[in-house]
């Protein structure tokens, strides 16, 4: 069986997995994580909150969508406490990537390790179109 | 690009996150947690699942749906020993929620932490209406 | 409200959760696991990622699917420095088991249990018919 998929890849695993795959409208999106467009990784959770919502507008901007399209997110965090700590911010940098409240699902877990040891957050999307 | 979306707000942080966003017919439902309708976390795993299990009747039911709607669910638990422990106890509150025995696929995991402390289980579903 | 349903079990847990649901075109797909048909759990995580891969497949055909319909995995492993030490090999036996470069975006994260204490990945995917 035979799907029509559309794919946006970039950064250095782009030989391994896409940063999102289009089938219909459903947009699926990889986990994005807070490495700048520099390559550079802030090291708060609320800067790193920004870049990850900064690479997830890339992604959605690719297939023609922007933050509006996004439906369900789920956070995986490495320090709920420290998120705790600063939800306000957090939440604060969040409602500005929206540009408005979102009208979005969200997950919370506490993991004990992402891709690399100082990322603090990584969120995982799905978008419609 | 602009999306209909239907969303269902309750609870402290609804101005946060919905606890449910209709796109289509695909529903996607924030994970729902063991705090009963009181604001009461019961201690044990089982009486948690419970909880979690009402309250997502409650996202499915505002939306016109019900249990049956429910297609994929992922388990985060904080203790995988006392999760397998209480299987049994766990899995029977779970079908006695559906009603009959759940046509639903499943993903387990440990994670070191929910939202808040005393949380044993986090159930993070999608549903079809 | 009621969807129409078409669902697929196997295995010691088939009283609890499918494998897979598929609900329109959408397959929900349970994480798979690096047990082998045999019930045996290999030691490397190389060789329990190929395991998982031939489990889904498993699933992916019982719906008249295949590796192609694959749109998102979450890969939850229980030592990321161990997977990403073996990555090479890991993502070699992945692109292996797609038969080519893989349409589909990724998130990984590293969890502190899965079912059982031998297993060092679990993968959950979606896949559209």
């Amino acid at each position: 069986m035979t799907i029509e998929k559309k794919t946006y890849r970039s950064g250095p695993y782009q030989d391994f997995f896409t940063q999102g795959t289009l089938v219909g409208n459903v947009l699926y999106i990889s986990g994005q994580i807070g490495i700048d467009q520099n390559g550079n990784t802030p090291a708060s959770i609320i800067d790193q909150t920004k870049a990850a919502y900064s690479n997830l507008l890339d992604v959605l901007s690719q297939f023609g969508g922007n933050m509006d399209n996004v439906v369900d997110e789920t956070f995986f965090v490495t320090d709920m406490d420290e998120f705790m700590s600063n939800a306000e911010a957090v939440y604060g940098a969040r409602e500005k990537a929206y540009g408005s409240r979102p009208e979005v699902c969200q997950t919370i877990v506490e993991v004990t390790g992402l891709a690399f040891p100082e990322l603090k957050i990584e969120i995982k999307c799905i978008a419609h179109l």
